[in-house]
């Protein structure tokens, strides 16, 4: 492998700050609180530890990319925190199981503390994290990767939960299986583990990750901060730099949620306000926000970006924070042509999520 | 290793046939459904395999012994029958995870089909079944052998289920730990897979286990089937042959029975018969026959051996086939000491079943 070293982003506290409110944004409310995220991400930075982004096109094809995040429930990962060292424990486990040395760490997942969780991990390690993801937001499941949708198979895996206890999944017959066997598990360790899945070649995560999402959710964040240090709408320039839209302002009238089989499930209603007065939001939840109905109709729905933002400061709302009476921002974001092929709507469109009948209309093919 | 060949038992159909029997008796209602775990033994006896014991003082001091058996609920491995080589494939990974060959394969459990799941493992790898176990019984929970209760860690295990799945439990923190992570996980494979834990050596399982219980096991079966054809009673030849009492005879007039957990729980009232008529025996149950009272009086309870045999064959019935109506016997069979110490009672005693306040009271020192 020639040196990476000077091809890597090393990060800012400033630029953590970003972090945090673009994986916010991207996170779509789920991949874990991007706050508790920050403050693990600061520590490691202030303890020394470098936190290093590596482009897309400086991998070689070659190399081995591990890639990696935490597993379980975000009300959980918000109440209970991590050790710290769980995704190092994963990552070295792997290595000696499959006798490899990783020469870099995937994000499974840009949003939310799951943007946070491979840089920890690589800091610890010394190894860079390649600018990409494999949602271009988060996902409440496992397989719903473009690395699994593409092909690559996750296993073996290892996942470390904060007690020291350490489970590998040697084979799983599909990616589904995978999720199904780790996610019992992660309820039965308490909810909140982190997971590293088989390497993938440099060559694939060149092909197959959502590319340069780092890049997109720092820039996004950045975005937001400067709106508010000028007093312009951070709104707009979030719409403006993603091409999104949007599609309702309200309050939260009622809020129906619980954690059911591992997942943060629910449902919120929403009072229109400003040019939505007289109209009901309605946002169904697991994990994330999948799909926004507006006086019952479908308005936009996954694999496109639902994301609730605080109406007066323009900063992500997730769904384990989200309560009655707050008053809210709706928007939708196109998500990525990788994940709106047929291949990817098998794995993530709404049917996926149990609602068949909703036909998932891609915004970025509407705008 | 010198080899242990000669000095092995070989099993014939008439020795499954009574292990059947026997293992039904010992398994206290649990530990898979002997019958069918017959009909596979038998398969792989007539396809040329050697179903092998050996005897526990034949071991080398560092020979390495694999324990092995079923893990799920009786309930499910009766309706939903194993691929077969589940075991087979947990050991191969096991010996290739930590770069070792078994020399023998150790029963966990030698109640139910779990006597018979190592014998047919051992069968296809070659290798010869430990005379002894880790129970003397059937428990519930993985933790409840005396391989655990007297220091073996049973970490790195591999878990396999009939699709191809499998899962190495790497590292768990206590034995109670690896049994709430798998339980979590064959309850997500379907609930009934097989488990092959870290090996021991020859020296360890000739202190540690039960001994002499496949050797046990096979002529209580035998004395059941010699009562049977000479018109004798099977009852009072088991009570004899293990130290046990008969406590009660009756119909079941009322059985609650569910699957909780993963496991089979319930309980069941019985009226009695014979010289117990107008007597009300209780029977609670946690995969197996947990506790005994009559009148409301706590008469048997774990760890010693509560066994419910078909009044008028003296066959043993198991949890999952138990109805309405039926005429049984009740024994009282005495556990082996090394479930008797303050240690075991830790991990056997009522109170891990969750009765704090029941007292166990040796059925061997009463008598």
């Amino acid at each position: 492998m020639r040196d990476l070293k000077d091809q890597c982003w090393v990060l800012t506290e400033e630029d953590i700050d970003a972090l945090e409110i673009g994986s916010g944004i991207l996170g779509t409310g789920g991949g874990g609180n991007p706050y508790i995220g920050k403050l693990r991400a600061r520590q490691a930075l202030r303890e020394g530890y470098e936190l290093k982004v590596l482009p897309l096109n400086a991998i070689a094809d070659e190399a081995m990319v591990v890639p990696l995040g935490g597993i379980g429930a975000p009300l959980v990962s918000f109440e209970r925190l991590k050790e710290g060292r769980e995704g190092l424990r994963c990552l070295r486990s792997l290595e000696e199981r499959l006798g490899f040395k990783a020469d870099a760490v995937a994000c499974e997942e840009i949003g939310g503390q799951n943007s946070m969780e491979p840089l920890i991990t690589g800091a610890f390690a010394g190894l860079p994290v390649v600018d990409g993801d494999g949602m271009g937001r988060a996902f409440p499941e496992m397989q719903m990767t473009t690395y699994s949708i593409y092909g690559h198979r996750s296993t073996p895996s290892v996942m470390c939960d904060p007690h020291g206890n350490a489970v590998a999944f040697e084979n799983a017959i599909t990616e589904k299986w995978h999720e199904t066997m780790a996610r019992a598990c992660v309820i039965a360790q308490g909810g909140a583990s982190v997971l590293a899945s088989a390497p993938m070649s440099g060559a694939y995560v060149k092909r197959y990750s959502i590319p340069h999402t780092y890049t997109q959710a720092i820039g996004l964040g950045r975005a937001v901060m400067d709106a508010r240090k000028t007093h312009s709408d951070p709104i707009a320039a979030i719409c403006e730099r993603e091409g999104g839209q949007h599609i309702f302002s309200g309050k939260i009238n009622d809020l129906k949620r619980h954690f059911k089989g591992g997942f943060n499930v629910g449902v919120a209603s929403i009072e229109g306000l400003d040019s939505y007065r007289g109209s009901i939001g309605q946002i169904t939840i697991q994990n994330e926000y999948l799909m926004f109905e507006r006086d019952g109709q479908m308005v936009t729905c996954v694999p496109d970006l639902v994301v609730v933002l605080d109406l007066d400061t323009g900063l992500p709302i997730t769904t384990e924070i989200l309560r009655y009476g707050q008053r809210i921002a709706v928007l939708a974001l196109p998500c990525h042509e990788l994940l709106r092929t047929p291949q990817a709507l098998d794995v993530v469109g709404p049917a996926c999520f149990g609602f068949p009948d909703v036909i998932y209309k891609p915004l970025a093919e509407a705008a």
